[in-house]
């Protein structure tokens, strides 16, 4: 391949997604929805122009972790301090929920399996790829509708963060069994350790960067620096404790969230994301999506388990946030927020055909998740959020519009 | 190669070209210089951290052709029109003048061959490497110094877009004596049609983006279709004309740089372009080198080879424009401007490898010559500007501070 095929890809890419978006707008839904439709019209679902590449991969990673750095640079820290415990209560139903129902699912249709048979893994192997939240394209929407800062905005976000970790931790205790180079100890010692290591880590950069920031206020150093230390956080946390890069990326985001110039790296790193990366990782969410093997047999399973993926999360966070004293508006909006899946469930599932535990087949299922809860999820929040405003609404101000 | 191992290459490149850069701008030589030095360090030349990857190339790529977008988004269309015909003169001079005194340097060192025998074809060959000018690098560093729009700078950047066309010809010219594919007449057919085709979609494009901009002035949609239509013109350029993607990305500028929201399009184009892709592209650079191969009669070859080069620029351009009317220090200045070279010297030296024309050991001498004129030309340019400013300097007011 030259180097010159790509530029191609990029440009239709681009001008796909900017064109998709602008008519989803139209229509009054999310313009990631746009995007997402410009990759499947693209990709080989619809129009076969554009194949998925493993250089869109890594742009679409790089859009993803841009994503959830800008998050994290527009986290409120009270706020979060306040809906903190309340979020890892939402992630932890929000992970338990779906792994029983996924489980109960896969039992249902193929039988019950005594505890500890070989269907018995099966089954709970199908449950933890349904608990990991992708939380890049809420964020999105959240943003696009100005209300990511407000306390529902930041319980998502926690939650789908903390449910990360959790999924993780659950995917382990399902590997445990099965594979015995997968040890839960190990995993949740590691957990704690990225914990510790970006607690102290995340100070000593953030007085580093305050440093930089009172001596050279709004220089270019500043927003490449940082973008350096994203960078290097959600290698770490991925190449060394095991944990979602887009959650490095979100840590390195709060550490420089109470920067002086945040609000500055945020619009540079936000002008990176929407004119080039965010604009490819929705769509290669599109071109991923391919129903070449698709059966009547497997298009039923795969509607059972979209359904209740969805369902499930949607059930369990919003029960937990009742739980919790949210309104019953918040708890729509925050279990509809969790509904979307994404490259976890893939990964999970990866993982689980590399160990035999489940076939190939499987990957359509959570490829149709994918696209239906992408889809899905940000139609129904706008739709909520429309007849539901935030209370305290917090309107940020966009730089420009589209 | 999973998709977070890019992440730590990207953070070492950003961090190491910003720290370098500064370091350059302290003892007063060109930011540029100090990035292509952060890739030296990296690379394998020196600590060999990082390599090389495809990944990295491609970015790269985009980098370079965001830094031509935007040297054609900056182009006034008067000054270019008035120094159109110099530079078309000081071009092929600066192609002739290196072509003949390269073919003369390995005559010299190898021994007089009569014409149409192998060692005439090598010595033609050695002299058509040294023909095109890589201009990003010089776009950068007059950027840097705010005088890219001045009457010099825009005759560089015109020149060193025709050489570029014109060495094609050379090389075409040299290898249809070889290769009975390569036939004369249909590439200068082709980059006629080329010319042609950007006339006419050109022209398309300016009332399209002239109406978009209009109705929405100051919308993300521009900027972003702005990029689309470059990276589109810079592969329909290499892919179907045979000319230089870069030469496409420049037109897609010219195109646009009378759109009433060019300097808007610019803006969001250089904030990509300064946090991310042009600091991949200078530490590319860096990284591609490696004398691994070296020895002291390839030395010898390589310096007289890298010494002719770049003379053979300075003293062409630089005569040609005396003889054009400019004065003895722009004449430096542009004699100076054009000496870089970059990756058409590595294009058409594999090229020459693939049909046997020349054999392996050449790539460094190549690469040599493009490490050595890539941080040569920004010191001199930095240099003669501080000497001899220009005289209707037009200081350009950046957006930010380094």
């Amino acid at each position: 391949m030259k180097n010159y095929d790509i530029l191609m890809d990029l440009a239709l890419i681009m001008v796909g997604a900017k064109i998709m978006a602008l008519l989803a707008r139209k229509i009054k839904a999310p313009m990631v929805v746009g995007e997402i439709i410009a990759g499947l019209l693209l990709g080989p679902c619809v129009f076969g122009i554009l194949k998925s590449s493993s250089f869109i991969g890594q742009l679409a990673e790089i859009g993803v972790i841009l994503i959830m750095f800008s998050a994290g640079l527009e986290t409120n820290l009270t706020e979060l301090k306040k809906s903190g415990l309340k979020a890892f209560v939402i992630a932890c139903v929000g992970v338990l929920f779906p792994f029983v129902c996924g489980a109960l699912l896969y039992m249902c249709i193929y039988g019950f399996s005594s505890f500890g048979s070989e269907g018995f893994f099966k089954a709970l192997f199908i449950g933890s790829i349904m608990t990991a939240t992708s939380v890049g394209i809420t964020v999105e929407v959240l943003k696009e509708m100005g209300v990511l800062k407000g306390t529902v905005g930041q319980t998502i976000l926690s939650a789908a963060i903390i449910d990360d970790v959790i999924g993780i931790i659950v995917l382990t205790f399902v590997l445990s069994f099965k594979d015995p180079k997968t040890k839960l100890s190990v995993v949740s010692l590691k957990v704690l350790m990225f914990l510790a290591f970006s607690f102290i880590l995340g100070y000593l950069f953030y007085r580093v960067f305050k440093l930089i920031d009172e001596r050279y206020p709004h220089t270019r150093r500043i927003p490449i620096m940082a973008m350096g230390l994203c960078f290097a956080l959600a290698y770490v946390a991925e190449a060394y404790f095991g944990i979602a890069d887009i959650t490095g990326a979100y840590i390195a985001g709060i550490i420089l969230c109470n920067v002086r110039d945040a609000a500055y790296i945020d619009r540079k790193v936000n002008v990176n994301g929407y004119m080039f990366f965010a604009p490819v990782f929705f769509v290669s969410i599109g071109l991923k999506t391919s129903f070449d093997s698709m059966t009547w047999s497997l298009l039923g399973f795969s509607l059972g388990f979209v359904a209740v993926a969805m369902l499930s999360k949607l059930v369990g966070c919003g029960l937990a946030s009742k739980c919790l004293g949210f309104k019953g508006s918040e708890c729509m909006k925050i279990g509809a927020g969790m509904m979307t899946r994404g490259e976890v469930a893939l990964i999970i599932t990866s993982k689980g055909m590399a160990l035999g535990i489940i076939d190939s087949s499987y990957f359509t299922s959570v490829i149709l998740l994918i696209i239906v809860s992408s889809i899905a999820t940000p139609l129904l929040l706008k739709f909520l959020y429309s007849r539901y405003p935030d209370d305290a609404k917090s309107v940020e101000i966009a730089a420009d519009n589209e």
